[in-house]
């Protein structure tokens, strides 16, 4: 699995200084963590891009797999450093060739996410991590890391820029695949 | 302006031969470019990610936009090796900040694309380039360079991996900002 990298706390400090609060968004009592910021700070980018380069240059990948549209900025950042493939898990419709899909709950509804069914390029054993901006409930995640299980492959990890501890969605993950968290929150 | 780097015919045979051809996606007709098989084939985006790295080394940018949400794909792995920043332009409604908005017209009605007003971390100055994955019509484009160009940066270039000549969306944005399409289809 790789030397297991986590970040020291001044540089956590950095970045979670580097991430904007916006109260009220997108409904009101919900403090949005606008990672817009950390982005357009070339210092603080590049910390986590290093960061998170040092921590998976080990771990022998194949592929990132980046959850849309957020989770694309950085899986695609960290597959080019690797220089390993990228791979988009979209939204119902998005993909043109023949997809897996799965459906899972949201606080009202139902939504669905997308994966190419030959995402992987049939890599026997391909090591995939997947990747995504936060996670809270992990519905999102939850139903990615299945897809990607489903494509015979190895989902080595899923790794977070950040977790919301007020649920136990990494919790819940754990259960399918190791978790990182660069930052709790 | 920096040098005029440009990729040879054999890399772009490699790139074009990268992306698949799906007939009749998003409806009857219309032949998608799938991008998703350049990205996950290790060899083709390295090699997309080295050319446009040697093209805009030199040119001393600031920020890369990229256009939401395949854009993201390739201005985030763009800004992470030249290890500047990356702004994202965005749907409607997503971000979450204080924006500027641009409505422009589609085939049937309109749509709108979004930056936040201090994307640039009001950087006196900034050098900026506009990075999407395909330009056709030319319309997200040029709404996208117009918002940049509200912002007091210098909107240096707009890049695309593909223009669809069938189209004048190259010619009209040409106007407004230099244009470089890496493939012509």
């Amino acid at each position: 699995m790789g030397q297991d990298v986590v970040l020291n706390e001044k540089d956590k400090k950095i970045l979670l200084d580097s991430i904007r609060s916006v109260p009220d968004f997108p409904k009101a009592g919900i403090i949005f963590k606008d990672i817009t910021t950390l982005l357009n700070d070339k210092d603080a980018f590049e910390l986590l891009m290093n960061h998170l380069e040092n921590r998976y240059k080990s771990y022998n990948l194949d592929f990132i797999a980046g959850i849309e549209s957020r989770g694309f900025i950085f899986a695609a950042a960290l597959a080019t450093r690797l220089k390993i493939g990228f791979v988009p898990v979209r939204k119902k419709g998005k993909l043109p060739s023949t997809t897996v899909c799965e459906k899972y709950e949201l606080e009202y509804g139902f939504d669905e996410v997308e994966i190419h069914l030959d995402a992987f390029n049939d890599k026997k054993n391909a090591r995939v991590l997947l990747l995504d901006d936060l996670i809270v409930s992990g519905g999102t995640a939850y139903a990615s890391a299945n897809l990607i299980q489903k494509l015979n492959v190895s989902l080595v990890e899923s790794c977070f820029l950040m977790n919301f501890t007020v649920l136990d969605g990494k919790e819940k993950l754990s259960k399918l695949v190791p978790v990182y968290s660069v930052l709790e929150i």
